[in-house]
């Protein structure tokens, strides 16, 4: 077998087999296959794409070519969910107290931001202390003792994935179903996983706008979870504003405090839907809960009593994160920040928000990475006050910017205020979850 | 402008800009694209094609990335014959002297040869002393002096499209029209030409085995030297079996020299024919001749004088190689090698030819090049005792093998043989020419 035979088939619109996709695999793993052939095969797969079978091939190979996690030692479903990015998308860091305060074990390994999406491991950081570079050993432990643990990942996780999905950046090839799949679910198979819940977001702000497109992916990605024996079920959730009150990283750890706190805003209250969907399903499908009604309620006490933010503050002590941002969650965020009033100009109703434009401003500023490799600055922010549907008047303010100073603040505020789409008649209000599958 | 967002644009199978084509290409040259971003964008465009305006920017982008070379000092018309290859094609050896027998300067750059094909430079080198590494100033010199020369790309012609073809072979994507008429053009429009003629080969050993898909290369090769100010016609021409008698670099130097001395056996007839047709649109392009009846009754009379032997004659005392082969052809040829007759196994006539599969054993042994870097035997080769449509009886020779040793011989023989297939009815006679584009 030779590089160029596998390219050609594919190039052709053939079928690989296990055997090529698995040669494939092995070949970028070992190097044997040279960087511009990879890239080749991966552009004939992004335009003659892979049917379920090679989808499923390519994820085991990917899987294969690193460490599975064994938590056979652990006597707890093993669970976890996972985003395709957002903006605003801050769950993660109250799904998994939720979830582990509710006898779930959840290793959850997570990204860093990138384009105008944030990461989990980018707002953790903005915890002083936390530390996300977890050995293989080290975060066996802490899901062991504390219920969870959140890093990155290590080096002996599908590094084949590593590899390619660098190429896939370089070289446009990132947005197509068969290899996202391939490339998440690799991840997430080799957390050794009983139950997965995936939340695919679709809309102005997601990297699947269309929710065919989304539902396309999410299908693919519930039927290879499945298919490898981990219950996966996914959730197409609106992605056409940020979720929840807060885009940045401290300020996003801020909102999720302040919920496990139960203090919560109005505007926090969509993102907490949501995660509340996401977990109860965690709990449904690891048999905790019988419903997800049921499974709700749990996590609604889990959250009144206090039990998840202790779960929080446990996690925080172990990952060496400061466990005082429990008790003043305000301490988290920078107060010498310059902050601006994102004003409307005129009457009338929130009918559309530009996510993706928010989201690639508050990259622009330091709250992101438009490029991989940027570092970025954890204080910034934006908090949306104004969310879709609700009524304003001139004047009044869509959100507040927080950032280093004004020229920050002047290069980035008509495209914030450019982001809003002020109507006249108030537009109907679409479901945050849209489809289950 | 970024790589990416050129290689986004072909995925989606938009049209590219000259300014984005150029910044490719300087890319390349330059190696500010990584070749796995070169090898994405080049997969992309083999899948999602190049129209002809694109097709036009991408040929003159790799012609500027490379010097072009000037005779304007030399008072004659320039013209060349370029092929694409196929099994005993040797007409550039005649062509070349008899072109400039009619006084016609021919700056022959040539190739070497690569899987199942032959490749002029590696025939030329058959030749004792014969030196194909010709400076710029050597090569201009001798075309001047003797009307033709004959040498490899140098490293100042189209350097993209060196490195661009090396990558395209890696990645099987050499096969596509625009990246194959790019490729060839670039070169020949290098050759600072007033005309070009193509032998666009068709048939079982052509790289374009389909009349269409020939007929489609040859009219983007056409429009493309059109649109460049250089006359070009093309030729499709018949690649069904080997192009006259021998198979083998010194053999098909032999078979060429027995030409040039007007000593010519029925099977190389038909390769003269292929020569004569060439040589005679370079005439009629140059406006030399005014039909091609007048042009080769001229090159009839350049061989039957033995102008046309006196011109390679002279090539060769100018390029280093032995000139006594013009006197002794038989010198070119190994006596000591093993031979083996290939015999049909019944009566009937020669009804089919796998012409690849005759070419590959032939490299197999020595002949040619199976990848890229094997080295060569120029003795070994195969002369071509039945032809297409040739009656024939059990026991008599198909052909006639000369290799090594018996081992080398019983390893193809079987190959050889399977390569003829032997019917009871006489096949229809094919076009040698089967159009003129």
């Amino acid at each position: 077998m030779r590089p160029q035979d596998i390219i050609t088939k594919k190039r052709d619109g053939k079928r690989l087999s296990e055997e090529e996709i698995s040669f494939f695999i092995k070949g970028v793993t070992d190097g044997s296959w040279a960087d511009y052939q990879t890239t080749a095969l991966i552009m004939a797969m992004f335009l003659n794409e892979l049917d379920s079978e090679e989808q499923s091939y390519i994820t085991q190979a990917m899987l294969n070519s690193g460490d599975v996690l064994d938590f056979s030692d652990i006597d707890k479903p093993k669970a976890d969910k996972h985003s395709t990015g957002g903006v605003g998308d801050k769950t993660s860091l109250i799904i998994a107290p939720l979830a582990a305060s509710c006898g779930i074990a959840v290793p959850m390994i997570s990204g860093r931001s990138l384009g105008h999406t944030g990461g989990t491991l980018d707002k953790l950081e903005s915890i002083k202390g936390f530390n996300v570079n977890l050995s293989t050993a080290e975060f066996k432990r802490i899901v062991k003792e504390c219920g969870y643990a959140m890093a990155g990942q290590t080096a002996d996780i599908a590094p084949a994935d590593k590899k390619i999905y660098a190429l896939r950046d370089a070289t446009a090839t990132v947005s197509t179903v068969p290899l996202i799949v391939a490339s998440i679910m690799s991840k997430k198979l080799a957390e050794g996983l009983d139950a997965l819940v995936l939340d695919v977001k679709t809309g102005n702000g997601a990297f699947m706008s269309e929710f065919e497109n989304a539902k396309r992916l999410a299908e693919a990605m519930v039927e290879t979870g499945n298919s490898f024996g981990v219950k996966t079920q996914a959730l197409i959730t609106d992605m056409n504003q940020p979720l929840g009150k807060y885009v940045g990283n401290a300020h996003e750890v801020f909102e999720c405090v302040k919920v496990l706190r139960n203090e919560i805003d109005d505007q926090m209250k969509p993102m907490l839907e949501v995660a509340l969907e996401l977990a109860s399903r965690m709990l449904l499908l690891s048999h905790v809960s019988e419903s997800t009604a049921q499974a709700k309620e749990l996590l609604v006490e889990k959250i009144e009593s206090g039990e998840a933010l202790e779960k929080f503050r446990k996690n925080l002590v172990m990952q060496g994160g400061t466990p005082e941002i429990c008790d003043e969650p305000g301490s988290l965020l920078d107060r010498n920040l310059f902050k601006l009033r994102i004003e409307s100009k005129r009457d009338g109703f929130v009918s559309k928000i530009e996510t993706t434009k928010i989201g690639k401003a508050i990259s622009y500023i330091g709250g992101g990475r438009l490029k991989a490799g940027d570092s970025i600055d954890h204080s910034v922010g934006y908090a949306c006050e104004a969310k879709l549907g609700d009524e304003i008047r001139r004047g009044e303010a869509l959100g507040m910017l927080f950032c280093r100073d004004k020229n920050q603040a002047d290069s980035i505020s008509e495209k914030l205020r450019s982001a809003y789409r002020i109507a006249d008649i108030k537009p109907r209000k679409k479901d945050l979850i849209k489809d289950v599958i």
